[in-house]
């Protein structure tokens, strides 16, 4: 598609302030030459990623130091790890990680929206010792100045959000406040792929790179279109953009994500990648489904 | 309930940035020794109240005209109309009404979402000339940041919103950000009456007054005891707080408002006021009730 035939897929309503239509065709235009170079790159070297499988809460510090372990054989080379217990704990779990990964991997923590504003800059602040590159959902999704109080408290950390943003006005205000430094859609959460591509737009428009959120049963599968489409159309850069990855699930997809060295390969097959196979939707289908029969 | 009591009912999670659980205590203790005195005026003069029954747009100017006639002779000093249709019309529309009231009464518009934000300015100044006393939802419910824009560029006609706004959270922001200049509530459309006191306390705290949405089939029952609590025990103020009513359907009701000379005479009857006849249940219960038979 022309740059004007894919900026008139997207409703600009409520986001005219930010971004005209004609602003996107610009956006989309400019990058409109170089395009084979960056499709030939991601070809060889695919999307950079993060991994978010070594960081759940419950996992023994063992099990833990493990888990990092083979993922640094994997080629992982940004780890996520979940925050928002008891805070001894997050600052242990964290010590275990840091010293598993080095100094200079990427770390980010993610709050999934544990905190009230004051007690997220408290919280990140206590955790800044261990270099940590982004907060994510530090507060309410629905809080944009709560996030622009936090993101200028915490600097140079980067604030986080989007993964129950429900729309392109909710994120027109979190990138016109400055309240996020990464832009995290959800190409299920938004309204269809029109919506993410308003977001994305705005992401541009403001310079916030887009690090898509993943992890659910497809997602995965999902998003990798995204930031793909992203880089090759939109932003051209790879800097500071990860998609992120969980390791579960996969297996249920006919065409599913392929990672090599920590990074997302590009699907070869069309299409969105988030078929199923038959028998796992005939296995799983619920309530008639075998695996569901007492 | 005591202060305190009342208080406990409230989820504070994502609001102690603006307001303390002993904040919104202090808030209703100041007020309790005077209840009584507000108590007896509600109970002779009742609630101030707008209609907005006047203003729908699809009405003839005559039609207009006589509706007019017929609310200031039933008392009524606040009115409604309803704009975002094309300019010419929505301007002869509120010319019409502006002579039938008068110069002195309050005159308001409601935009209902109709426009972006730059659009919203423009279209309210065009307007100003009827003296407005607000402009309601002008633009998404989602944009606190467009509200508070809107709000700074067309004072001295004040924004209302909230009919849409689902929670205590985004009120907070319309609150913080100096969006909103009246706090429209809505009984049904936030999560029970628990979250219309975290908002009416709120609203307090940054000294906004609380009009509450009406209109809905018992939206008028239910939200009436809204105001009556904000006046007796948070705000102790009827200063730009109006009640909105529209006259239809309370006939299904057990428990219906009354209305004297343009406002709301305080239930009689323990309870929301929103029990319905047995036989409009039965006439209209979807899909068996005759009413719905070919």
């Amino acid at each position: 598609m022309t740059p004007a035939q894919l900026v008139s897929t997207i409703d600009f309503r409520y986001i005219t302030d930010a971004l005209t239509p004609d602003e996107a065709i610009d956006l989309l235009a400019r990058q409109q030459k170089s395009k084979p170079e960056r499709e030939a790159l991601l070809l060889t070297q695919g999307c950079p990623a993060y991994t978010t499988s070594t960081g759940w809460m419950g996992y023994s510090d063992n099990h833990v130091r493990q888990l990092c372990r083979e993922a640094l054989s994997q080629g992982w080379t940004h780890f996520k790890v979940k925050v928002g217990a008891a805070p001894e704990d997050d600052a242990r779990r964290l010590a275990v990680v840091r010293e598993a990964i080095g100094p200079d991997r990427k770390l980010m923590i993610d709050a999934n929206q544990r905190w009230d504003v004051n007690e997220a800059i408290a919280r990140v602040r206590e955790l800044e010792r261990f270099n940590l590159w982004w907060i994510e959902e530090p507060t309410s999704p629905d809080d944009v100045l709560g996030h622009a109080l936090i993101a200028k408290a915490v600097k140079p950390i980067g604030v986080a959000t989007g993964e129950h943003c429900p729309n392109r006005i909710v994120f027109k205000q979190l990138l016109q406040a400055q309240a996020i430094d990464f832009c995290q859609i959800d190409s299920c959460r938004l309204g269809g792929v029109n919506e993410n591509l308003a977001v994305i737009l705005l992401a541009a428009k403001f310079g916030v790179p887009v690090c898509p959120h993943a992890g659910g049963v497809g997602l995965c599968e999902y998003v990798q279109h995204i930031s793909i489409f992203d880089y090759i159309c939109v932003s051209a850069s790879l800097e500071n953009r990860v998609l992120e990855y969980v390791d579960h699930l996969h297996e249920h997809f006919v065409d599913p994500v392929v990672i090599r060295n920590g990074r997302y390969m590009p699907p070869q097959r069309p299409g969105y990648s988030i078929e199923m196979h038959a028998a796992s939707l005939d296995q799983y289908s619920f309530p008639d489904g075998p695996v569901w029969r007492p």
